[in-house]
């Protein structure tokens, strides 16, 4: 990965001029930091070239913060795909605003930033203890999503008007974008507005963030499609079962899958290409040993195939714009063509995994999340959103959170112990 | 229902010349029966009329049965698609005849009757306690499977070299009319085998029979997606969510679906007709009342609709000939046209539904339909499957199981509790 | 089972005047009803001698009703233990009260009868189709409960004064008969009151009533138990671990998880009993064999040992009147006595198997359960609970019901299967 | 914490002169290090004053290994309780060992160290893919396991008759104690013998360890029994529910069940004293406010209130060495003192939470050490354990891995959640 250079502050809306009302054994210092990297020769031969190392602030609460919490109304928003903890997080935010600060006013906008256009006639929910205390054991989100922008000025007059002094918004890299832009205009009005993202992206796709929310959980559902898989598979002569898993540019989730279930034989990524020839080949040999195959692909896995298919097909047919179908015909055809009988069967298992409710480590993880959001809008930043190094939360500047995706490391351990497990070619 | 001749007997071997070795508290007399009705008036207008009313032959251990244990091999195999539960029963079949009976053969036939065909070549099993103490927990079934109808002769061939003496089918109706044919052709060669299936079908559809194993299983697994589908329902504007369960002539998962998920809006299953523009309109009207919307439709449902639509569709194009598309399209056509934004979604959880293990109740169920099936074919009876009625596992001649489909019956309790749930209208 | 005289009919408040308000396809007529038997033999035989055979009525909706639903006011309290399943009832029951009759009122009385009793000050839930939607998926009850009696016409008083028309009672034994001395309570003021049982006994143990709400998915949960039971004995140098599950008088539930686990070596229910001396050589000799034993005891089995056991302890020390501790002591102390290692674990999970939610076969079953109770209530019926018989829902009138303990039948075929699947000795 | 010592290198039998028949894309260069402190400040002072700040050296596959794997026996052990994810480690190390590396023997000592020493005449299993595939979905562990040293002379006497080159220990403190001893021993006589710990501890009190197997899904685990006290609690007057989980000396896992359940009103572990008088004064004050209460106790929290019972009770009781029991006891006497009512339950569910399967997540760890375990062992080194410090696999030598107890930061972020959550005191 190439240099970040991570030593900008994130942004702040002013002086903190309350104090605290939480009672914490230990505050946040303004100054903590957290070392981005950590291997010791890396950090050594910055500091010998006098540069200080690339470092991430650290999220948690401060002594001083910036809003009087008795006179703030806050307000949360969540768009885009569902994931597991959405609602986990909605309900830590909410708790933790009116429990740990005493602020009394949450609006919910529905269905995405959609909700935050006046004109829709949306009304906001109106978000308190008693309204989120049941839904941690819930799927999806109560206050609906919706993809796609809306304008930056129009939203931020709905909130002047709430008077909302605090904006969460739980989205991935377009929710993140948008965020960026609606505190901007805020920051162009003078109007004191922080705005505080709460990275969702079931993927784990996002930069400088170890681990999203939901993402475990939906490597454990995974799991059961991948169990589905393995008894379709041994279940028919010369079985061969294709899951086609999230990951549009990156395999986190595929490989997360690989790992946790050991019967797949094949995890197809963003990260590695592959030809189909050396792919069909391969399976080929797998079956001849064992008779059967689980095959784990993301679903942004093998898109320059797909480009190619294009070319060959010129009726422009669409259903091959999905690496799924594709795969699964192109295995169909080949084993047709040799004359070799299996028994192809394909899963898409993408809604049931996304819309379940977090597993206990992840809600947990959604828990602290939605704290330490809390915590950064109760400080005055904005402009960032809240992320995960190293064992610890932190302060990402959204600018670099969006900057580009995260990707598995094809020279990694994962990626090893992927292959590893798989027991599949390191190049097909 | 018309009135069933349930009073012939099932068909046996010949005399039952040996002692039975297991030790019980009380065998099952030859002659116990069970009536086929519940309800007094019916059946005392039998006895009335002088006539016997109909009634079936309990199972359970007998006294006296046909086979020497210490001589006796026998055979399972494993038909059609997967099914929760089929590792349970086999395990339960071999458990019972090694340690109840002291039978030390049993072969697994490998990928359902293409293994009673000796020339394809493959070696069956040996199942012993020890290869199957550990499936019980386990999905799919470690015989493999496979779909179509084999040469009665050959099979009955490769039967009579491996001396088998029982033989265990666990397969639906074309799998019963398999063994029906196995059986008849061991009958007129005066070959002594017992043919005994076990009614294998997640849909739950075979006739003198409540329940068959799997099926419980499946409509608790169901629910996951009914969930899903829920969460992506109300988690986007105008959300509407279909799910496509199984079913093919018979509406009893989809119908169990909406009964344990109470958050189904409309179920359509096959013994119901509706109307395209019946059910679009008050899709419709539920929408405009509570902006989302949760449908369960069984595979076999609305097939007088496909046909129709062929007919309109002169290409012939066969993606239709599924209702789950079909209907989706049609949903999604209908609200673009009168311009009303919805958000359709659609879950097809069939693999990952029939792959499970059986869950706790099923699994019992599984455990002591095994058991009965062993009794049954240690009696000497053969072309029968073991059933369930009344709470109580009996014997059916596999003539009467596969003589048609049982279908939900749209005037009595189950339907209407589901119409009651759903608070869909009775006809659409 | 002596003959039950099953004939009377249920009691009613009087005519029915008002036509339902629910659309069926197909009302229960007032004198449908069931064969108690289901032996053709027996049955034949009552009609040969000019008696009617037993019968049960048949639950479901009637065409015309006693109450007049707009005027209605209802009201649901739940005593006792917890059970899975409660909070189904709860909501079937609102919700089929508001949605199928247009009932407007529903009080939750809170902590069981205590709720009932005016002076303790404990103000009703409001129970609507908005607090109990959301209460599906919850194990416990949203009411609370508590144990033993209260004053009836204390109890008769509030209900008067709370205008209450139909009561119902979610409750085992002791349960049903307060709830019964309230029907009588209200007879004889000329009260019209309908009081209608649903029975809640995890035990799985009324009479007259197959199958009671929360007892399959005890059965599941306890599987959790036995499976931590099985890896706790297998991982230690003879590892026995002893498992207590609930089952007073009635062994349903050890029997029950002996089947869907089918690690347990013992399965100890009060129905059979048994010699500590049998039980220890039964025992010594499995893990001469095995190395290894899981037993799972009913609460209630073994009640004769303890009480010899006081007459030997003179202390009268208390932790012997249960049988769990007694019998690992005695395990304990019988191979210290030989001088055989052995790793005695105890687990007693009672609290964490009855506070989880039904599963989803037992949340429909608590559905359809409620849906019933409310049209036997809005029928005028009372002093009767709804049970289900041979695959149907029922009335029974309470005095037959809670008139003795259902009890396992030791020669029947359940009892046959635990002993074919644990292998234990028919008698120890 | 103190300033540790990292710096110093793990022990190595010699020279690596076997090339490693994996194929890896990047293998760890011998010299890798991972910086132990993630604060600059801290690191910067290190190098500020010419001190290399502590670190850990990277796990993982060395381009050179130490061992020709075709003449290499390996053994495995497990020791302790148990612990989930015991067989995914054990399945990891042996498909890695055959997979890798091509080994070909793989000893499974038989019930902890005592395996180990010949004259108890256990012999181990023969471990292979085959007998180890099934495994990875099972709680326990199929060595078995026991508690206790052996004498280290034995155990190496042993291994050298079998040629062991590599041995495998799980277990906790006591465990690589023992194992430290096998390593010395077989350094002192000159036998090339590599000792890797892989720490099981589902406390996960392990030092320079961020978390070990098993504790994720412990943490998951004790969930269903918070889930059970709180459905109890409220559905009593005044509910008490008493939960104990594991934590001799370290609360994690109690506080993880305080973050995945939001119902822990009190969370009581070794870290925090307290006095009985301010807890049993805030449990008054919560029953006051919400009439029910739910407490997660550590086993080793509140350990000198039990001595300071012992001083008092003369009778030298041990029953209140426990102090499960003892809170209950001390809870019902002062309610009963100050003529309150309460109903107080106890769950001690310890056996069900460390016996279940690991969970995914778990899982996935679980086979990433084992891998790592093997590629440390092939490397030649020995007397470490495998470790996971800030996302990445690392080595730990022995003697500092069980120096002393990892404990909750009572100043750190986890435990301010854990307060911010349950609302509960600072101090008691």
């Amino acid at each position: 990965m190439p240099e970040p250079d991570l030593n900008f502050t994130i942004k702040r809306l002013g002086e903190c001029r309350y104090s605290s009302p939480i009672k914490e054994f230990r505050f946040i210092d303004e100054d903590e930091r957290l070392l981005y990297h950590a291997c010791p020769k890396q950090v050594k031969s910055f500091f010998d070239s006098g540069c200080k190392p690339p470092e991430l602030e650290m999220a948690g609460p401060r002594r001083q913060i910036f809003f009087d919490p008795t006179r703030l109304a806050c307000g949360i928003v969540t768009c885009g795909g569902l994931c597991p903890g959405l609602n986990d997080v909605i309900r830590a935010v909410v708790l933790s605003l009116f429990h740990h600060y005493g602020v009394r006013k949450v609006h919910g906008f529905r269905y995405g930033y959609r909700g935050l256009i006046k004109r829709h006639g949306v009304t906001p929910m109106d978000l308190t203890p008693e309204t989120v205390d049941p839904i941690d054991n819930m799927g999806g989100t109560i206050l609906g999503s919706s993809r796609g922008p809306q304008d930056p000025a129009e939203m931020v007059d709905y909130l002047q008007e709430l008077q909302v002094g605090v904006l969460f918004t739980l989205g991935g890299d377009g929710t993140l974008k948008g965020a960026q832009k609606i505190a901007e205009e805020a920051l162009r009005r003078g109007y004191p507005l922080s705005v505080i993202g709460i990275p969702k992206t079931i993927d784990n796709d996002i930069s400088y963030i170890q681990k999203t929310f939901g993402f475990e959980t939906a490597v454990a559902e995974a799991q059961r499609a991948i169990y589905a898989a393995h008894s379709e598979a041994v279940g028919a002569p010369n079985g061969v079962t294709l899951v086609k898993l999230m990951g549009r540019d990156s395999g986190f989730i595929t490989a997360g899958a690989a790992l946790v279930e050991p019967d797949v034989n094949f995890c197809l990524v963003p990260e590695v290409p592959f030809t189909l020839e050396g792919f069909l080949a391969s399976l080929q040999a797998r079956l001849g040993n064992r008779s059967h195959a689980v095959i784990a692909v993301a679903e942004g896995a093998g898109q320059d195939l797909l480009q190619v298919s294009k070319e060959y097909d010129e009726s422009g047919n669409l259903k091959h714009s999905d690496i799924g179908p594709f795969l699964r015909d192109a295995i169909k055809n080949h084993f047709q063509k040799i004359g070799v009988e299996v028994n192809v069967k394909y899963i898409d298992p993408s809604y049931m995994i996304r819309s379940v409710p977090a597993n206990p480590h992840d809600s947990a993880f959604c828990l602290m999340l939605g704290q330490n959001a809390v915590h950064a809008g109760m400080s005055g930043r904005t402009d960032m959103v809240v992320g995960f190094w190293n064992h610890r939360f932190t302060h990402v500047p959204i600018a670099l959170a969006a900057s580009k995706r995260k990707k598995l490391d094809v020279e990694g351990p994962l990626w090893a112990s992927v292959l590893a497990t798989t027991g599949q070619p390191h190049q097909m």
